[in-house]
């Protein structure tokens, strides 16, 4: 549910990540140290081949929502997996779109899970202007560098082909992971996973995912500016679909009709507007779903000092870019701002259609509207919670008869700053001199409950240099060649993953 | 505006006008008379040519919302006009779509105004299950014999075809009309007439308007059954698009973001919503503009006997039929509902649309939506004062920011009982046997106001037998040979102006 773009923009002002880790750090020139200076120049040596690779993928979109590209998408990535290095790979049938589980076994002590998506979020070919979302064309960008435009290039097939470009320096250099793995991915997570657990609660699955210290999700975490932030978890969310008919109200028209009959007929459109306008204050802001509020927990103070450090090395500015808006809601200040996108549960309106909407009007009373709706959760709702408040919400305010037609969503996901896999990270990043935010939770929604809850109950996080933007938008772009040295390059990326993994098996 | 359509079910049982007509009243063989007979046959002569030409006409649509088929549609009523007699045509052009001016001097003593519309509604010809919008293709369509299909048959190119093929029939065979005619047309109806004024205060244009004795609209006003309702005005109408966007209100975002910022962003849409919500009671039925209903009249006693008359005539089951609704406004009974139709104003979305509306859902928080309204205007409200409250009503209650984009609309109309146009009318019909329904006035709207307000303060109304269906819809129908002996075909339509034409000359 796009994740990644969110993290894109809470970073911090750093010094130059990537050429630190280039260089290392002295005094910790260890024996893994001469392993991995030769895997990042292995992963240079193979930076065409791994190019490639990833405008290859990009030019296979799966879609869920548009049922494009499956079961090619989940078969693709299997043929990735084998090639550097999976030895046990198996597409996952699901009663929705397939997803893939496959381990490679290096004989190490500990191992990790990685999650991948392969899908990619819908795309209308007239909006994107610097090149078409299939071409993957590499183009340069003003004060970022040469940058691959495509569907999926930041969200998420460039941080996760950064990542498999790690492993197959490995491959290629004669060595071999000092981890284990193993990897799940799916295909719906743009449409809300709805059919994850099928993945992942395979037994077999569940199984090798049990024995793991964690589950990472490769992303390109760096900012424009070359910051770091790491998530502590994320918002869960909830999709829905409202439809007004009726048909179904069993009052108004039946199908649309003349507009001269508003006078003695109901109107489902007006039902629905009015129906709406329930779920949330006049301002549009705050939900007011019947008992909504009941399970949220407030922020802690933990995560009231993580934001308010956040605050402090955060700039509106980078918010403003990254949203599109010029001010928060109230007029907050940007610290009250930050704790409000963190702790707030929302209710969003992601459309609506009914009726004409062509050129001029048309004096027609409408027999249907629908709209579609994300509901973002924080602790400690659930989604099944929030769904069965918003249908009995409709039906105590007269809306009864109204479709709520669930199409997706899952829980939130928190992970604690004490994990393995969190540490880890801290420590690759401080180590090269970046001190990273910790970030109580993204706003946006990833299906890490799955990781997180019972019966896995394991620690899940993102994690990759690199930069990317425009997820779910036009024209979006990662990084192939930085031209600020504060920002990694693909090949930049690749490394932080070798660095990461030989961090998680110390 | 339609007021076909909603003519076209307030219809009364009764005796088979069309037999009637065709046969004579006893009693009244005037010197007039004989000359009725010789038209009515020559009208039957000319059949073939006459449904040739409304075929033709229809195949030729202008589609003011769509910019489509201007000024070709007025240089082409212009042809129709000079071929039946009109000795002077001209197209007045304006800062829309282009009118028509047309007289036809008989030497007669009296003048009658014709309104024509050439315009047509919209058309989807995905939706179009009988026969193509365009193609004017004849079918047996069963219960009313066969029938013209196309955008335009009833609403308004088939009566104003009728019309025409009257005056043909004075022409074929030798005759001057009994009265002169004054006509003037548009080619904006469907979008609200913006700018009548323009060709109906031409001077000359007005000057020859103001010696008519009023103005009529050919229409098809049979019910299926064969009934004919006499309406003595019409609602007025406004149309507006309002567009809520972020850059326009300063707050939420400038173009779509990602829906997770909903915790801190405003939402545009959902500030549409929650404007629109204020605009009417919950139950979406009564318009909450602050003082709408200052200058609404109250039925007087005079329309509410006229509705009750009319309500022993007429059955809910017409209503359903034509509405598509199976239940009134709060249940109300049928007169009641009646009344409401009559006598309230509304406000009735046409349309709405904003952010992602297709298929799956798409986690974005738009920047921009839109709904198009029509609100229906009662006596005394004007449309210049209720497109001001409802302005004023936003800004007041904090949704001044919202775009309120007038397309088009005019007042009421109201025409007395007493007119000579409409005794004609009554005259005709009961001399024929039909006993019809007065109606207080259209729930549908059309430009009426142009001819009953100052300067020109005439009486205005519509006349026609004949019988269609589906204005603004699919498969819109006009009868070219009826199957039911009470309801008139194309002939008997054209017969009935012959008729009307020779009472008006008494």
């Amino acid at each position: 549910m796009g994740g990644v773009r969110i993290v894109a923009i809470m970073k911090l002002r750093s010094i130059g990540l990537a050429t630190a880790l280039a260089v290392g750090s002295a005094g910790s020139m260890l024996a893994a140290d001469a392993d991995i200076a030769a895997l990042k120049a292995e992963i240079a040596k193979n930076h065409d081949g791994a190019v490639a690779r990833l405008q290859d993928w990009i030019r296979r979109p799966s879609v869920a929502a548009e049922n494009r590209g499956f079961p090619d998408g989940a078969d693709h990535l299997i043929a990735l997996l084998k090639e550097v290095g999976f030895q046990h790979t198996e597409r996952i049938d699901t009663t929705g779109k397939p997803g893939v589980f496959a381990t490679l076994d290096a004989g190490a002590a500990k191992t990790v899970g990685i999650y991948f998506m392969y899908d990619v979020k819908q795309f209308d070919p007239t909006e994107w202007k610097v090149a078409p979302p299939l071409e993957a064309r590499i183009v340069d960008r003003d004060g970022v560098g040469k940058v691959i435009i495509g569907r999926g290039a930041t969200n998420q097939k460039g941080p996760q082909a950064a990542f498999l470009a790690a492993l197959d320096a490995f491959r290629t250099s004669g060595r071999k992971p000092p981890v284990n793995l193993v990897l799940v991915a799916e295909g719906e997570e743009e449409i809300g996973s709805p059919n994850i657990r099928q993945i992942v609660y395979q037994p077999h699955v569940q199984a090798a995912l049990a024995k793991t210290i964690g589950v990472i999700l490769p992303m390109g975490t760096q900012g424009i500016d070359g910051g770091v932030t790491v998530n502590l978890g994320a918002k869960g969310v909830i999709e829905v679909e409202l439809t007004s008919d009726g048909q179904a109200w069993g009052r108004g028209p039946m199908r649309d009709t003349h507009s001269s009959f508003k006078a003695m007929v109901d109107s489902p459109l007006w039902h629905l507007v009015q129906g709406l306008s329930t779920l949330v204050t006049p301002d549009g802001n705050t939900p007011l779903i019947d008992g909504i509020f009941e399970n949220v927990r407030p922020l802690t103070e933990e995560e009231k000092v993580q934001i308010a450090n956040a605050a402090r090395k955060l700039t509106p500015r980078q918010y403003q870019a990254a949203s599109g808006a010029t001010k928060w809601i109230d007029d907050l200040p940007f610290q009250a701002a930050l704790e409000r996108l963190t702790s707030q549960p929302t209710v969003n309106i992601e459309g609506i259609h009914g009726g004409y909407t062509g050129p001029g009007g048309k004096t027609i009373l409408p027999h249907r509207a629908s709209a579609k709706l994300d509901l973002r959760l924080v602790p400690n709702q659930t989604a099944e919670e929030v769904l069965g408040k918003l249908k009995a919400h409709l039906v105590k305010h007269g809306y009864g008869d109204i479709d709520v037609n669930f199409t997706g969503g899952y829980n939130p996901t928190a992970t604690s700053a004490e994990a393995a896999i969190i540490k880890a990270q801290v420590a690759v990043l401080k180590r090269n001199g970046v001190d990273p935010v910790l970030w109580p939770r993204l706003a946006g929604s990833y299906p890490g409950f799955v990781f997180t809850e019972p019966p896995l109950s394991l620690a899940a996080g993102h994690f990759g240099l690199g930069h990317g933007g425009g997820a779910h938008a036009p024209d979006e772009y990662f990084v192939i060649e930085s031209s600020n040295p504060k920002v990694s390059g693909f090949d930049g990326a690749a490394a932080s993953y070798v660095d990461y993994l030989h961090e998680l098996a110390r």
